[in-house]
């Protein structure tokens, strides 16, 4: 099945631009997910083809017509995800990742300028969705993350390597550190542990440095985690261990 | 000043990309931002143009060298920060954009396959940076999203429009509900305080959206929003108050 993303933009020529190469570009001239760039602009009433009006109670900026927006996205509605990049919206997780690799693809609508008219996400029942606390141009920077991160995960385009259950965020902690050749640089040695080809000791030091390092540099996935741990059967116990 | 990115990477042509179109692709013609894309593969040092090796210990896939990368990072260093694109990064705010876009620019090492070996963080002060929580095939995608956030600050960019002081986590909230005409579209209305006048009942309703939003989309931000305020003066005399 092929993964069909459907991207609803001011900017239709910003795509797949950095999805057209690398990886994704093989994939995508192999068939393995197709791209359709809309240009909601087509999608305007007026004789000045607006897309966009002042905000409702003032401010600054312009605010996207939900009128509009409606119309681009009924155009191509089907049983696909509808998603707008958006601020406001759910933080991005690995999970949702992997369920939208999963399915038919997604129909990703990109705001400008002050955002859309909030009207838009319950009539057309919009899934708001943020990458990140920061605030972009507009919403295909985001859209072409989402889509890196999806297309990764498509069967055939990373090969073995994208198994992935030792990435980061796959078990709920950052990934272990990696090393490799030279085996000394700068004066500065791989972990001893790694040359040892003891894969038991191995794997322990890697599980050992993936909590330190969660633990140090993301107290927030490591609260999760460790409270995650704590409702299992065993992680009950082993707290239990700890109270005594 | 010219805000000078230079991006490391194995895919130059990738850049400017998106950012080369649209409002960035104007500063850029303009002078206001610059961008250099170099290839890292140009420091190799084997007849292969080898840039990365397996990992030490064991697993799947392949690790960038430090060697290589850091011959890279050598060629292109000065006084601008140096980012590294990973997951186990710390996590992107809009208030580290805001010191970068106030900054000479920023040289960014986008990492591929499994990793870069972790001994090249610590040799040249790399710093780590995540722009979210899952796996994409590369830093490429993740430095276009965080050179699009820099370059819309950046003096002229956006203009009055980017003033930004009520923009999503500017002030520890995500911003507002936008509205605009049609005032009336499929039955549903503009709320009626935004059509009102009033402008202190406009703000106090504004507030009182993205607060009620913050706190029911994201209770992450809600907790630090909230903890910050009982820090201050007012917000700890309105603690006292809640706790008689």
């Amino acid at each position: 099945m092929t993964f069909a993303a459907t991207v609803l933009t001011l900017y239709p020529e910003m795509f797949p631009g950095p999805l057209g190469t690398s990886l994704a570009g093989r994939a995508l001239r192999d068939g393995v997910w197709r791209c359709e760039a809309v240009q909601i602009r087509d999608f305007a009433t007026d004789k000045h083809r607006s897309v966009d009006d002042t905000p409702a109670g003032g401010g600054a900026g312009m605010v996207m017509r939900a009128d509009v927006l409606a119309a681009a996205v009924d155009s191509v509605a089907d049983t696909r995800p509808l998603l707008a990049m958006t601020p406001r919206g759910a933080p991005l997780t690995q999970a949702r990742v992997r369920a939208l690799a999963a399915g038919p693809g997604a129909i990703i609508l990109c705001g400008r300028f002050e955002g859309i008219d909030e009207r838009l996400f319950a009539a057309r029942a919009v899934e708001p969705v943020s990458i990140g606390d920061y605030v972009l141009s507009g919403g295909e920077t985001a859209a072409i993350v989402l889509l890196d991160a999806c297309i990764r995960l498509l069967p055939g385009v990373m090969g073995a390597a994208s198994s992935g259950d030792e990435e980061s965020f796959e078990s709920g902690l950052l990934e272990y550190p990696h090393y490799t050749r030279p085996a000394e640089w700068e004066g500065r040695t791989i972990p001893e542990v790694l040359r040892s080809g003891d894969h038991a000791k191995i794997a322990a030091w890697r599980k050992r440095q993936a909590e330190d390092d969660t633990r140090s540099r993301r107290p927030d996935l490591w609260e999760r985690y460790s409270g995650a741990r704590d409702q299992s059967p065993s992680g009950a116990q082993a707290k239990r261990k700890d109270e005594r």
